[in-house]
């Protein structure tokens, strides 16, 4: 391949993006080597902005721009609830369900004692005074189901129970359309045990 | 999704790329956000770069940085065959399989009368002017095997039989691993039209 070394660097650049092979770079360089000047521009910009403009909301540290994230700003979501997440990702996910009305709080990650990630590296001592407050009656833990987000479940079902509010933990199970053949023993294990009366 | 103004900005941009949806744009956002700065700032000067330091070579009209493209730089190329091409990306594909040491003209499209592009839309004129200094001995017109592509075939041969230079054309035919039951006709007419003897 003859690349001039600009096209070669954004090849590069490109094929560090999750997803995105040498080939699907090389294609993606030369749609926006083709395009408009503008769009470069365009795109160049929005990836300097996402990075200079994205703060951490002061509330829920979730993602923001300026000191309150769009949740923490609308007046219509309740502080009753909150979901406890470990990413923004995850958040964004709670969101598509278009069904939760309640807000937010984003670990940043889980405990892991082993890499040196304790509470003090987390949100949870925001998270404690948030709910100190005395808004919110239910916490809805939200990490995922690892060894590690269990352990941040049960460490902050610890924590929070005292202050008189009700905690609980998303259900493990059986995936819509999922096959009771196939499902790996634990999660099985886990749909029985958290099998509902019909 | 409460994406942040600045990231709803990079999954729309990233999404006008060819082959990203909306899921994969969000997907490669949130890994920019989630990069190190330095990324962000490197992708980001790659893309602005490519559009301002990428020419065109003035002897093969090939993508270049600076006057001449790569492949006219090496003496190791030689001017006697000159492999005709439509696009940059058809120049990279005949480099890929290391097999032609001669050079190339890019004439950044085809002739196509309909949509206002005749030969002076082209770099036609300027492959006549080279081929007149007398080093090329033949042309391999490597346009697609489309109407235009043809036709622009045609009158490529047509400019530069007179000047005394063999011109061919790329063979038309299955493709390896293709199945003679399921080609489509006219291919399979252009195989038998183009055989070989064994």
């Amino acid at each position: 391949m003859q690349l001039t070394p600009s096209l070669a660097r954004l090849v590069q650049e490109l094929g560090r993006l999750p997803g995105i092979g040498e080939k699907t770079a090389t294609r993606l360089a030369m749609f926006i080597l083709n395009s408009d000047r503008s769009y470069a521009e365009n795109l160049a910009e929005a990836i300097w902005a996402v990075k200079t403009e994205t703060t951490l909301c002061q509330e829920c540290f979730s993602l923001a721009e300026g000191d309150l994230c769009a949740v923490c700003r609308d007046p219509q979501r309740t502080e009753e609830t909150l979901c406890v997440v470990e990413e923004p990702a995850d958040q964004m996910a709670v969101e598509r369900i278009h069904d939760f009305h309640g807000r937010y709080h984003v670990l940043h990650g889980v405990l892991a004692p082993l890499d040196g990630i304790g509470p003090e590296e987390l949100t949870i001592t925001p998270l404690l005074e948030r709910l100190k407050r005395g808004h919110t009656q239910e916490v809805i833990v939200a990490t995922n189901p690892t060894v590690e987000g269990e352990a941040t479940a049960l460490y902050l079902a610890k924590q929070i129970k005292p202050l008189g509010i009700r905690v609980s933990r998303i259900a493990h199970g059986i995936p819509m359309g999922g096959d009771v053949e196939y499902i790996d023993s634990v999660t099985l294990g886990r749909a029985i045990e958290g099998r509902r009366d019909m």
